[in-house]
Formats: C-alpha cells, sequence, structure tokens
C-alpha cells in the first residue's frame, strides 16, 4: 500500500515570502512547484527547486490562470488552446530550473481555479491535458479523486494520480464542502490522520451527509498556508509508517 | 564561405501584431523568438515556433528584461544572479513549444538593453552565460562580433556566433553607432548588401570615420521591424547566393 | 433631436500601435480612453488625453478586468467589491492625465468582457456603478440600450446614457447577436446610416429576425479598429448632420 | 518646533501581506502610500486610506518604477517624460481612493530606486517634479535633506519637504551611507531617538566620520518593514514628545 504526499511550494514573489517550504519538504513526497504565473518567480523556482533536490521531493508544475493579482483563485474563461499553450509555457519555464539542476518533472497540477474549472469544462480539460501530452508524454496529472476528467486523461494516453484533500470535507458525490460552508475545513490532526487512513485503506471516507463516499487516493494533498502545516503532516506521516503505508512519491507506483 | 541570417521574431502580443514574421522566414536561416518577456505570448511563440518548422528555420531564444512596458529597451540595474535565472525561465518557457513541436533550441540571443547591457558589464555577461550553460551546454551564444564578451562565452564552454547587423553604420573600435546619430542607419539594399559581403569575405568593414575595422560575421541580423525588411533581406540573399556564400543556420558551422 | 458618438481609442500599448485614433477623433464627440490594464499605458494616456483636448472631443474611461493578455475580452469571476476598486483605480488613473490637461472626465464605459458580464451580473454592476458614485456623483455611466443595469445605475445615482452600436445586428430582446453569427456585423456604411438613423428618430430598428425592436440611442459607438472606421463615422457624421440630428458629446444634453 | 513622521505603506500586494501598517499608524503623521507598481494593488490602496482616515494619517503618493518583479528597487533608464507621466499616473491611481474617501493627498515620495535615481540624476527630477506640478502645485515633495533637488523643486514651484532616515547613518557629504556598510543600520531606539533629537533641534548629527554634518528634518522616515518599526516609533514619539516637539503632519507647517 503507498500513497505519495504533495503540497503547492514556491508560492513567494519578489520580496513577499509565504509557505513554510522548507520545513514542509521534509515530509512530502511530490511539490507542486508554482511556474510565476500566480506565484513564484524566476529566483523563488530556482531555490525551490533546489530545495526539493535537496529534500530528494519529486517536482511537478503548478500551472495557473494568467492572474498574479487575483493569485490564480478567479475563474478566468480562457479557450482551450489558451489552456494548452499556458501550460506548456509553464510546464517550459519550471523545466528551465529543473534541467538546470540536473532533474525531471515528475508530474503536472494545474493550480485554483484551473484546478476548479477544468472539472467542470471538458473542453478546458482537454486543452490542459492536451499541452502536457504535447510537452512529455511521460508527466503524471494530478486530478481531482474520481472525477470525469482522470477518466479523459487516461483515455488520451497520461497516467494519473487521483488526489484527495487532507484537511476538506467531502459531499457524498465526491465534489468537495465548498470553503465557506461550516465544517469544510478539517483542523484536528488526528480527524485529518483518520480521514486519510480511511480513504487509503478502506477507498472512501464518510462523507458531510454521513454517507460513504468512494474516493481513490494516488496522493494526498497538504496545505502548505495552513500555519499547522508542518505540524498536521509531521503527525500524518507518522500515522501513515503505523499503519504501514508506504509514503513515496507518485512516479513510484503510479502506472 | 558560410554565414547564418537571423532576425527578431515573434515579438506581436495579445491582439498587438507587429513584424512580417512569416514573411521574413523565407530569407533568413535563425529566428530568435522572443518568450514573452518583451514581446510575445505563449499563443504567438507557439505560432511562431510552427511557423519556423515549416520554412526550416533554426530557433533561438530571445531572452529580455523583465520590462514589457519598455519592450526590454530599457537598461536595468539586475544582478548576475537575477540575469542568469531570468534567462533559464525563458529559454525554458520555449523549450516548452519548441518541444512540443519536436524542434530543438539552436542558440540564444538577449534582447535590446539586456543585449547591450551585457557588453558593457562582464558580471551581467557571466550571469547570462551562466544561465544558458545550466539549461544546455550544446546552445550557441550569439553576441555583438569581436566583443570581450564571446571570449569569455568561449572560455565558460559556449559555442559563441559572433553577429554583424547588416543596416547599422559600425564605429573604427567595432562598436555600433547609435541609432540617433547621422548615417547610423542604412536604408539602401545595395549599400547593405555590399557591406556584408565585404564583412563576410573580407572580414571588416569601412567605419564610420573611414578607417577599417575588422568584424567577424557568423550571423547576419536582419531588423525585421524595417518596413523594407522583406526586400532588403530577399536583395542581400540574391546577392549571398551570387557571392556563392552559403546561407545556411549557424548550427550546421559553429563549432 | 441629439446625439453623442462615441469611440474605445488610446488602445495602443508600448510599442504596439492599433487604431486610427487622431483621424476618428475628428468626428466624435466622446472618447473611451483606456486606462492601462487592457490596453493604454502612460505614455498613450497622455496622448490621448492631449488629441482629444485639441479635437474638443470628451473623455471618459474605459475600465477593463486586469486582463492584458487577454485584451480584457475574457470574462474573469471578480467580485462586487473587487470591481469597484479596480473601477475606481483606473479612473483615478486616467483622472491623472485629464487634470494635468485642465478637462474633466465626463463619462465612463467598462470595457469588452466586464462590458458584457455586467448585463448579466447584478452584482458585478453594482460594484462598477459603486466605484463610479464614490469617485464623482457626476460621471455619466454609459451601458447597453435598454438593459436592466441602466435603471439601477438611474436609482443609484448616476445619470446614464443608453448606447447602441452603429455596425451590429440586435436580437429582437434588443441585445446584440453575437460577433460569430452570419450578419451580426454590418460593414456597408450605408446600412449602418439608415439603421441609426431609424434608432434615433425613431427609437428603434428592425432585429435580425425582422421584428421590431425599441433601443434608446443617446449615444452611438464607433468601432475604431475597423479598417473602414474613419470612412463609416465620416459617413455617418454628414448623414446625421442632413436628419438634423445635433451630433454632441452626451455631457451637454443627459439630465 | 515641528516635525512630521512618515512610513512606507500599503505594500501589500495580492494575498501577500507585508507590514505592520495599522500598527504603524498608531504614532505617524504622514503616510506614503504605494500606488500599485511597485506594492499594493486597489484593495489594499483602498484598505491602507481607510486607515489613514481613520487614524487621521496623512496620505501621500509613493509612486515607483513598473518593477513589481524587483519591488521598485531596481534603477531602470527611463526618460523625464516616461518618469513624468509614470507619477501622473500612479498619483491619480492613488487619488481615486482618496476621492473616495473625501480626503486629499498631501504629499508626494517616489519610491525606492526612484528615489535613489532622481538625486543622481536632474532630468529625471525634472521628470518627476514636473509630474507632480501638473497633477497639482499644492501637492509637498518629499525628497533628501538638503540634497540639490530640493532646491529644484522650489524653484519648479513645489513646497519640498526635507526627509531625513531615523535609523540610517549619514556621510559627512550629507548622503546616507549605503546599507551593506558596517554601522550604517542603527537598531538601537535609544540612539535612534538620539540622533533624531539632534537633527530636528541643533539641524545636524555626527556622520559616520565623526564630523558634524547638517540636515533639515521636516519629516522623518520610519521603516515599517523593520520588525522593531512598532517599538522604535512609539518610543521615538514618546521622546519627541518630552522634547516639546510637535509631531504633525507636513502639511501643517510646511510653507
Amino acid at each position: 500500500m503507498k500513497v505519495d504526499l504533495n503540497a503547492d511550494l514556491g508560492e513567494s514573489f519578489s520580496i513577499y515570502k509565504i509557505g513554510n517550504d522548507t520545513e514542509i519538504m521534509n515530509y512530502i513526497t511530490s511539490a507542486n512547484i508554482a511556474c510565476g504565473w500566480h506565484g513564484g518567480d524566476p529566483i523563488v523556482m530556482r531555490e525551490t527547486v533546489k530545495w526539493a533536490k535537496e529534500k530528494n521531493v519529486a517536482i511537478g508544475a503548478h500551472p495557473s490562470y494568467p492572474d498574479r493579482l487575483g493569485f490564480g483563485r478567479r475563474y478566468m474563461k480562457i479557450s482551450s488552446d489558451e489552456a494548452k499553450n499556458y501550460v506548456i509555457y509553464q510546464i517550459g519555464a519550471l523545466y528551465g530550473f529543473v534541467k538546470a539542476e540536473s532533474l525531471k518533472i515528475q508530474h503536472v497540477k494545474p493550480h485554483g481555479a484551473l484546478y476548479n474549472a477544468m472539472v467542470r469544462d471538458e473542453d478546458l480539460a482537454r486543452g490542459i491535458i492536451e499541452g502536457i501530452l504535447e510537452f512529455d508524454k511521460e508527466l503524471i496529472f494530478v486530478g481531482p479523486s474520481n472525477s470525469k476528467i482522470m477518466d479523459i486523461a487516461e483515455d488520451m494516453g497520461l497516467r494519473v494520480a487521483h488526489e484527495v484533500f487532507a484537511d476538506r470535507a467531502y459531499n457524498s458525490d465526491g465534489t468537495l464542502v465548498p470553503r465557506g460552508r461550516p465544517r469544510a475545513v478539517i483542523e484536528d490532526k488526528e480527524e485529518i490522520a483518520r480521514r486519510v487512513i480511511s480513504i487509503v485503506k478502506d477507498g472512501g471516507v464518510k462523507a458531510i451527509d454521513g454517507k460513504w463516499v468512494e474516493l481513490r487516493a494516488d496522493t494526498i494533498c497538504i496545505h502548505g498556508d495552513n500555519p499547522n502545516a508542518v505540524e498536521i503532516v509531521k503527525y500524518l506521516r507518522r500515522v501513515l509508517d503505523k499503519e504501514c503505508i508506504d509514503v513515496v512519491s507518485m512516479g513510484e507506483f503510479i502506472k
């Protein structure tokens, strides 16, 4: 039994610092690195790639809408062709630093509003997936667990990693409970760990309405911007070890 | 006897179109493609790479200062480390599209004020050269003919292409006569061709003060923004043919 | 009988030139000037304000989504509060140049996708209208003829100018026929003039389905990016004169 | 005896927060508010203006080079005309929020590298000063104490406020000791207070070489990004009170 732990890193920009990247890197196996469109810049990207190398964390691209002002968190109506080429630009830019450090890109996980929009908009999803395919067919596509676009990505020829969110409640249809709602975000580290174990071992978890929701977890997302992120991931890792679940980067087990 | 003809292309942006890229591509052998920082965007980059592929023109990156508002034409005091990582980011971004089209990047030519600044600032030049080296040691560095930084780039391990400007007058010390000055820009296509032949065959040309200036021309820059650019390059190519000078992309003869 | 003619101007940026601003200014009475977010920059804004002053054309702000890459033509999901403050920022920036030239801002017309989105999203519309009100209650709000948000703007305390598009076909519900559709764009100058006269004198025009659609025209939009824009507006002005319809800036007759 | 205390505020951007703006506002009399080019955005600008209103702090514009990536801290070779219009754009944008809150702009203080460059480049300084004059002749220009450009600004028709830096050592020629040098930055709050008192009461302070340097202090800059900024300014205010030096905004005493 294997699972990957991922986090969004390298989102600092210019003189602005956010996240506990160096700390978080001690506990995760895959880093989604911002490519300079919502967060990150060439200096931050270089440093983040270097830290990932030092900590032996696998690297993924974290492409975004062109919306620095909104941190990539706002829906934008872009075409499928724009999505494709925006993704290629950003993967390429990150590849520059990855190549400079003699590493490889393992995966691609769209950021923020782009991640959410692709689930609802198949055309957009196809644009993103084509962009990844055109850059490198060996890359793994990270998307929401059991969503339709995971099948599309596989059909189109990509390996996929089903992602679940450690600290978020799910609806019984497999979608996330929106952040604004009561009990949408789970803060207690023990509950987070219990839920993760349930998903990994039993293939599902109790939804917010009490029903069981099936979820496949190839990779668990840890929110690095949470002030307790380090504590949570540290604890989660310990529990996963105890349960004899291997925490390894997705590239080692996704086929 | 061989020479390359290069032009700065892909500088359109968003709805703004500039240059006669598709026309110019019929006559040149190497394209310096904007990487989205002074001109260009992912859609423009993709199209420009596609045209280069169709016309069998070799591709180079044309990285810039981060100054879209000034089209990369204004000096900025950036550090050597910033220069290095800005160059890597931009080469990488272009590489995305080049890879998507199953091509290779042949060379890197810094744009505008960055090109001018690197000649006067060895630290900056070293930053740029390191960026290129770290991305790919096989890339060719394009810089001003016979300038000191060409030696530096070679010492650091890059192949170099000495560049001369077809339509610009030279001072007897090998520097360009600044654009504002009288007779700085040559518009007559026959004079342009005569000068290019002189540089390629005789290793130099008459400077603006009447003295002889030695110039090495691996590649001749054609200004695509000149309204007569297509006519000039068409004529130049005919004259080069007549003189039995092979016009081939620099990658085929630079060692 | 009075009508205003408006055009979107000052959309050049950096070295990129678009539009026939100086020509168009000879025939219109109100200029919507880009504020640097989708097009325009401080140098372009200053020049455009100066030309408007010289040609005695009234000045309006033309605020946009923060999307230079998409020229403000793509929907973005921004909040009402963001809309309000984005509009204030852009009106203020334009006001800088208007004040420097001892002029006044007459009106505000949202640009592109923001203009389209506000019709469908009342919250967004209210944000925009509040921004205008907070900056200056005397400004005129320009929006789509007979749309619901015109009433909202008036209720909130702004004067409004109902706008029709000279070269666009209308549906019988008063909405524009989308650009992609057949006969959506009218290119014949005589037909354009006939339609404008119909709207101004008879308060409506034949919709694309043959039915009559009521339209109120305080101001007619001329598309400056049309290659025949100058010819069309010149002709239209002549016909309006012949019909004894006063072409004056909206500020002179909107109450 | 009167003196103003100023700080650079509103430099947060998007999701990135920096500074202790709300705390610092309790102790200063003038706020230099970022205008969205190096820091700040419309939401941040609005909030900062609101806080200034609540705390009764006078408002100034803090315009910058167009270099968000470098936080306006890098020299850029812009023309005098560009400087003028960049300053007008930014003052205007801030004016939008100031007007929305029924306030006035009191002063303008160029930011970072632009502040440093104007001292060495009279042409640039004249461009900036013209921009301020063209927007509003009543604005106060804040620049380095006893520098030549203060005379220029006065000759051109602006009121000026000579600024000294509370926590920085001076050379005997009146220039600041560059940050990199030993003892360039003073961290001890008591020494800071002693120096400020010396400058305000005795018109000078001991330079780093032990000589006396004359300095005129209309306004004292407090660095808000200093982690002890709040403690320092709190202490300084107390000492100024004890010495019967009135701490009031510059607009109340600059003629």
